[in-house]
């Protein structure tokens, strides 16, 4: 089934305490995008640059069978530009610069073309501008995930609710889950979040693993334990690729096939954080994903029967 | 094959944002022997107490078939008493008082009845001490467990270090990982520290679960996602208790052996919490036990087939 990937397409520049980059192609459209298409070919692409982004980052999105029909190119503009740094924890970051350039007028339009889309990722945009883009198809796509983040719940709230009453899972990390709940307990604030219309509840905890709720179920995903976390930027935009690109390969949305997803898209983010930006989710090979969620696999596999 | 528990028996004052306890039962080998007794009837403790410490609890400790005659009593002196309160995201907390008490002389002796264990569970303790029971101990035993604090990485760095050279498993939490080894990545941390003398070490990271580390594997056991924690206090010796219980019933120290033996621990944990001190682990049966072991299960089990 066709996917559809609305979010930013960027710059970053990033400083781990492994290195420092240049301006680098990032943005959750990107990250998405491409952890996406392992898994399925049929995948349009709707976000804004300017004139200064690279024809090459656009023929490699072509290569990967994402369409950018939907990417508009704003001539005399300038593409959005984030700069971070990380602390030695890799947990926490400081933003250096944001430059919304090109993003603070994006009007998000959805081609023709990519309309008969069955699903449909909203990468972390203002809420508003995310509400737009569902409003804007002829027909409700089969599963809408939207992700966000604390900013919004700060500045939006009321759009960011009238947002995620019209999506089927919202992914957010555990502080957003808190936040967004006024609950500490994950479980009650889970409850809570899927009374603001969500069916499904990702809670995303970075090293620790994610956590998918429904209102009667819980799965625990694991993260891989890893040497050295190179840099984390984009690694909750790739989940959301791989775990969306699963299910639109799949075209079910089961619980079950859910869990599965969430692998998948674990998967894809521990290769993304091995290197700095997109670098390691540009040439992977089947049998390098097929081996990395072997691993998870491994990672968590028990055999007790209780008698 | 035979338990021996030593650790503290003591008294503890809680408070929590749940509420707050007079003086009630505590202490490491108390947890510890209380989460083996469901699943091994050969236990022996041995720790101090003064002629404070209820009759009550030792006549519990019996029913438990947790053999006492290990367990000095001191005429005319006070049991061990902490006292803590509890933040609340109940994941950090301030300890209020601390009066060692008998444990300041604490020389622990094993009975001849309890010279034949086969497994050994090494509460925290000072290191010099836990070191003097494998050393007063006629035989190995076929595993010693050993739990640390980071207190005694600071004040006993050396002894500490004699210490871990001698035993099979060492559970610590993650920032304890982290000191211990001068490493930030749990899984360098993991081996550096398996080079210190433990062919397995357990990194505890309470409601994110723990990781089971050997030389060439690594194991990631989900923590059950609760609606309230009441009481964190004992849940990390529960754990470890519940661990060497199911060790030592079934006398199987392979890898996947310990798997199992630690999502048993888990279990174990997920109840102590549950209620202030050992309350929750008094009267569980074996069919709560069970059911809660099958959530576990439930919790992390997905199927992917990899073509």
């Amino acid at each position: 089934m066709s996917l559809l990937v609305v979010g930013t397409v960027a710059f970053d520049a990033i400083e781990t305490p492994f290195g420092k980059t240049d301006k680098i192609v990032g943005g959750a459209a990107t990250y998405a995008g491409l952890a996406a298409s392992y898994f399925t070919n049929k995948i349009n692409l709707v976000s804004v640059v300017g004139d200064d982004f690279p024809k090459e980052t656009i023929k490699l999105f072509h290569e990967k069978n994402i369409n950018t029909e939907g990417l508009q190119i704003k001539n005399g503009e300038k593409t959005f530009f984030w700069s971070g740094k990380y602390h030695n924890d890799m947990n926490t970051r400081d933003t250096l610069v944001t430059d919304l350039n090109v993003l603070s007028a994006f009007d998000p339009i959805v081609p023709d073309s990519a309309q008969d889309c069955e699903f449909l990722m909203l990468g972390n945009l203002m809420p508003q501008v995310q509400k737009s883009v569902i409003e804007r198809l002829w027909k409700r796509p089969k599963l809408i995930v939207l992700d966000t983040m604390n900013f919004w719940m700060d500045v939006a709230w009321d759009s960011l609710h009238e947002t995620l009453a019209m999506v089927d899972v919202l992914t957010i990390n555990d502080a957003e889950a808190r936040q967004l709940s006024g609950e500490y307990s994950l479980v009650k604030a889970a409850q809570k979040i899927l009374k603001l219309g969500p069916k499904y509840l990702i809670i995303k905890k970075g090293e620790h693993g994610a956590l998918l709720f429904d209102k009667n179920q819980v799965f625990f995903a694991p993260a891989l334990p890893l040497e050295d976390v190179f840099d984390p930027t984009g690694a909750g935009d790739t989940f959301a690729g791989g775990f969306i690109g699963h299910l639109a390969a799949t075209n079910d949305i089961s619980f079950d096939n859910l869990k599965r997803a969430i692998i998948f898209g674990s998967a894809m983010a521990s290769f993304c954080v091995e290197k700095f930006g997109t670098e390691r989710l540009i040439n992977l090979s089947q049998d390098e994903v097929n081996e990395r969620v072997q691993e998870f696999i491994d990672l968590v596999q028990f055999d007790i029967v209780l008698v």
